[in-house]
């Protein structure tokens, strides 16, 4: 089974614009699949790392992890997939497995030298890797999704990233029924927060900048809609909320959000600022809350998203668009202009 | 029975002096008990309050919330306690008993117009309250603590504050066998974090400035001491810790000690710096971890505190003084010269 060439798109260096190229795949090992990508989501960070506002990129770089596909070869070792089963991968594609935390299914957090990126990484073999946006990709079948029949593919995307970030702290934190969740920011994460928190059966509220999408939250399955905007939303809700999942990068008054939290309340950042938050101690001290991060989620984890999501019937809400809108998908995602996650095409990546 | 008159010490200005006065203490009501004070701490938090650095003060200020004596008298109601009982009191005086955190124990947490501060507060009786710089003090037998037989009563003393601040979030945070539990800072608070951590059965690391104390943090029970002026201790203990319980009220490179956590570890602020912390999410979003506030403690665990100390034989470390160096003691906590806590001899300020 030789490597083969994915058609692919690539931004060839620093803030360029995604152009069509092709990379190499490797030949499809013992335990590999090779996977023929349908559909590839856009996320926000993979702009991030096209601009290197994250630090050094590996350039060219085909950006890209929320892929769903079907399985087109399996290597003689594996046991989970077979050629036509529907699968995903999401952020990483291998880690150290040998750590606590990947032992323990926690892959993200793999402290044997870290997870593999699915793009702008290095493999195990020394070669870079590409990302989704892309025909093709080789991927071990243990660092592979089962996404189940109940999802459509181009909706199952963003499930890979955008889902499972919120829902690892979702379910680490516990929402459920009697729970009072927040998420701050209906975005591409945030939509699928709401969606989840909902389906878990936790109460939900939506905090959001303006009114504006209040319509869409309550139809995703919010309970409640605050505009962050208005001042009276911190004196209505003061003391209310058991966890707040903020899936905004920008910079937060975070005081003023942990004053919404019950005692024993977690404030859970999950988007990443560049610059350090401030915090006043107490804050924290006033209600014995917590402020804390999570990042996307292991494999298991993961998979119990996508079962999740196939038994409640929630996907993604979704814009598909051909290769050539990349550029401009990108521009729109900068301006906030996408309900909820641009979704690729990946038939149009070889045109 | 008649309301009653204390000898206290009291600062009579905000920053003056403290000097000898006399304080009027209620009549005995049903559910009261009257203490006959043996022992007052002198806590830091005294002369914050004393100094007006957290707000506006209540003069004159009698300070002292780590009280020790003896009960002289019981109203017609009191059931727990009988006269000649060894008894504490804490931070708080009474709490509205109604809402969720007062009927589940966490009173210091109370959402029903707060806690009672056991002194520079407002009773329920629209006067002021004052301290354990004085002989006698009248408290809700709801809001005493029994001191057991094995505990003397100057070292018991400090365990209604300094003991019971870091108790609380080691019990929370499940402080025990296996887990891996550094304290920050070796004074007042933080020498009796050593010896409770340990006495709870964690491995148990000082992260001091220096190694200064270091024969003292060994033998109150650590298993490490490290400096933190040193950088070597954050590569050393980079990643390894369950729990870190920071004691320290001056301003810490958060990013450093969290970087000092292990996957889900969590950073608890104890002390209540003036200035907003500065913290990069990506400092808790890399292993799940958390910087979370945690005040005091509420009064079964306070009760559970003093018991585990009266069973493990655990006393705090003192240097006993008379009213009359109250002023000397205070320069000294400032200046950090004290093994670990000065302890007022009650019988002295009447002198």
């Amino acid at each position: 089974m030789p490597a083969t060439t994915a058609h692919a798109y690539a931004a060839p260096a620093p803030k360029a614009p995604l152009e069509p190229t092709t990379v190499p795949r490797r030949a499809v090992g013992e335990h590999d699949v090779l996977i023929d990508i349908k559909y590839a989501g856009i996320c926000h960070s993979d702009i991030h790392q096209v601009d290197e506002d994250w630090g050094q990129s590996i350039f060219p770089m085909v950006p890209g992890h929320e892929i769903a596909g079907v399985v087109s070869e399996v290597g003689p070792g594996v046991t989970r997939y077979a050629v036509g089963d529907r699968v995903g991968v999401g952020c990483f594609v291998d880690s150290c497995r040998e750590c606590d935390n990947c032992r323990a299914g926690l892959q993200q957090y793999c402290t044997g030298g870290g997870m593999i990126a699915t793009y702008n990484g290095t493999g195990v073999d020394g070669e870079p890797t590409y990302g989704g946006y892309s025909t093709h990709i080789v991927v071990d079948e243990q660092y592979t999704l089962r996404i189940p029949d109940g999802l459509a593919l181009d909706q199952a995307a963003p499930l890979l990233c955008a889902g499972i970030t919120v829902y690892s702290p979702l379910a680490h934190w516990k929402a459920g029924p009697g729970k009072r969740v927040a998420i701050v920011g209906m975005g591409g994460l945030g939509h699928m927060g709401v969606k989840l928190a909902h389906a878990m059966g936790a109460e939900v509220t939506v905090l959001s900048q303006s009114l504006r999408k209040r319509d869409d939250g309550l139809r995703l399955g919010a309970d409640h809609f605050h505009a962050t905007a208005d001042p009276a939303t911190f004196e209505e809700l003061a003391g209310s909320l058991d966890l707040i999942v903020n899936t905004v990068s920008a910079h937060l008054d975070l005081d003023a959000y942990l004053g919404l939290l019950r005692n024993d309340g977690t404030m859970v950042n999950v988007g990443a600022p560049e610059q350090p938050q401030s915090v006043g101690t107490f804050s924290l001290l006033a209600g014995r809350k917590s402020l804390a991060g999570s990042a996307i989620g292991g494999i298991p984890e993961t998979q119990e998203m996508l079962d999740l999501c196939a038994r409640e019937g929630i996907g993604a809400e979704i814009e598909v668009i051909a290769a050539d809108q990349i550029n401009e998908a990108y521009r729109r995602v900068l301006a906030g202009d996408v309900r909820y996650r641009f979704v690729i095409d990946a038939s149009t990546l070889a045109a």
